[in-house]
């Protein structure tokens, strides 16, 4: 049977990853990962997790296991409408949708938003699962320039006075790959500017909470509550696995979202739902926290005081104050995936920045390393390995 | 802020769907409900949930927590293949891909497959969950007919001449909404002809484990390996708010539907589907599957011998030997919206059957009566209640 002349013309125009190619070697043995993007498993309160499963079904009976409403599991709607005010958002419980991972999200937005050829503007560089998810829905990506504070406000207005911007996606906080974030400033700034020109802007925020140094940041939700879909996770502060994501967003753009998702997964595992419910109201977040942020700050502190003793001075590299990556910019005519090849000889992995733009041949000389999944001697160890590499 | 014209083409296209408002009146103080599709509380192995939790965070620790591949949880896809080899289909574990739900391989078909305005080959009538799951790719509905014993072969054949059917979509085994199963000599005869015509077919599979009376039915995947994606899913017979499905589909399909899940939700909750691992391997199943049609059985015979009992001559109703539904067809004329609306003052609701045609206006006098969610004496009553709504 000849199944490639079934395919979509939408699937004709996708390709592998390449990422996932690289993940693929980074998982030899003997490979010091600093590709990869996932949180260590040191990081999850297993313990408890084995508790709460023990619990949400004492408490809520069949209810945890049985089909729910689309738009989410009822007692885990209503503490997130609680958790996003603390964090300076107003929040009904009716307004706050679950979805499986912030991924879930993501495509729902491609779908009830993107018709072929809409325009998206984007940070340079960006969040490849967000492009995984918009890809399928055929729009052209519209790349807005960046620095060490995000997002450029003049840059991102030249681009919405054109006035055929759909919406703007941007990671405003310890942003994957470059772990920048948008500075307070530039914050107001962005929000101003998107109310001017009546804007809808996404805000993807998985890593907020992972702040190790520094004063929390007011959310763009906060700043312009009618022009944001601001999306959170529990994967990076309880556990990715159970695919726990949540959007507040618009009421006409979340009805829009609900409809959508009913047609992709009818609603997220009741069981996942119920125990990230558990895991806020029984306070637990709060409790836990604190031993995520002291396993992460060390391997930041070790990687970012590597580059500094062993890289040149011609490569320059991010200094978030939080998140779980950093981002290093070699000089002009340095090659990243030159190196990457090298590297992985070297027993030493990273995944080359080029991956993350949406334009092709940009950012060739750009590296994304990961600090989560290491401890602080094999991060100074693999970081100096990469500093050999890299200036040969 | 003006949300419309930020609206992609399809979500304009996009309804609310008639049911949900139905479910919504379902949900009153008082209703005695045959309008849903759901399993019953009572046929969820609780207990045994609470332990398995427990048993697999110790026996996978962080790795039943952790992001996981796209595909599925290798320690499902691998007692997956051996279940499905069971039901008499070659599976290898590489070729089995777990999803959310069976939702989540339909949404990603129609993702992989329809491009705007393909012809999509369906009964009359149909699953609508499956309709939602195409809807916003934009394809054309073909219904092909049918009778109680299922799909008319000459009807689907007549349909696959015409050289334009993307796929075909059936549900072969205890329809949701008819009941009906496609016999015995027509599976074969369905399966000859889509060999002939090199066309794909989808076999949606939610209930054939749930069989009361007679012979289990070949699967069509069994008779056309290479013809057929095959769609199961642990609602019906473990917890519907796992959101576990699988799908054995052919290689080359099979890695599209990899890459656009990805997008989609990265992969389905491993905590979900480590359960599902361990129900399977455990061999609880075979323990469990007795008390849930125990509990059907006799709930479907109720329902049989009161609608023969109350009924008029002229209501025609399907007799299937297991699932979740029973059909009934009025005489012409027989207006089901009007007697729904009767039906819910006397506190009894059922889905008018129109709104699983493709077709509008088609239908019209048919009406889907669920058995999983009252006991016996429940059903008889309501059904008598439904007998005189019906014939005033």
């Amino acid at each position: 049977m000849n199944y490639q002349t079934l395919l979509s013309d939408r699937t004709a125009q996708m390709g592998a990853s390449a990422i996932r190619e690289i993940l693929k070697v980074v998982a030899q043995p003997g490979m010091v990962s600093l590709a990869g993007g996932i949180p260590s498993p040191q990081s999850f309160p297993l313990d408890l997790i084995q508790k709460l499963c023990v619990t949400v079904i004492e408490k809520y009976g069949a209810a945890a296991l049985q089909y729910g409403p689309t738009e989410g599991f009822s007692p885990l709607r209503q503490v997130l409408a609680k958790h996003l005010g603390t964090l300076g958002m107003k929040a009904e419980p009716k307004d706050v949708l679950v979805s499986s991972g912030s991924q879930g999200v993501l495509d729902a937005l491609g779908k009830v938003l993107i018709s072929k050829g809409d325009q998206i503007a984007v940070e340079t560089p960006t969040y490849l699962g967000a492009l995984q998810a918009f890809d399928p829905y055929q729009p052209c990506y519209v790349s807005v320039e960046t620095d060490d504070d995000g997002i450029i406000p003049e840059a991102l207005e030249r681009k919405l006075k054109t006035g055929r911007i759909k919406f703007v996606y941007l990671v405003p906080t310890f942003q994957n790959p470059t772990g920048r974030s948008l500075s307070i400033e530039r914050r107001h700034e962005t929000a101003a500017i998107i109310k001017k020109y009546e804007a809808l802007l996404v805000e993807d925020d998985p890593y907020s909470t992972l702040r190790y140094h520094g004063q929390q940041l007011p959310t763009l939700k906060s700043l312009a509550p009618d022009n944001v879909v601001y999306i959170g996770t529990f994967s990076k502060i309880f556990a990715p696995g159970l695919r726990v994501g949540f959007c507040l967003a618009p009421t006409a753009i979340g009805h829009w979202l609900t409809i959508v998702k009913q047609g992709v997964d009818l609603h997220t595992s009741t069981l996942s739902q119920a125990l990230a419910a558990e895991y806020l109201a029984g306070g637990y977040l709060e409790k836990h926290l604190p031993s995520i942020i002291n396993l992460y700050r060390p391997r930041q502190a070790a990687m970012l005081s590597a580059l500094e003793n062993h890289f040149a001075n011609d490569f320059h590299f991010s200094r978030p104050q939080g998140g779980m990556f950093i981002w290093v910019e070699g000089p002009p005519g340095f090659d990243a995936k030159k190196a990457y090849q090298k590297a992985i000889q070297q027993k030493v992995a990273f995944v080359p920045g080029c991956y993350f733009y949406a334009d092709p041949g940009a950012g060739l000389n750009t590296m994304r390393l990961n600090f989560s999944m290491n401890d602080p001697a094999t991060i100074e160890k693999a970081v100096t390995t990469l500093a050999d590499v890299v200036m040969f």
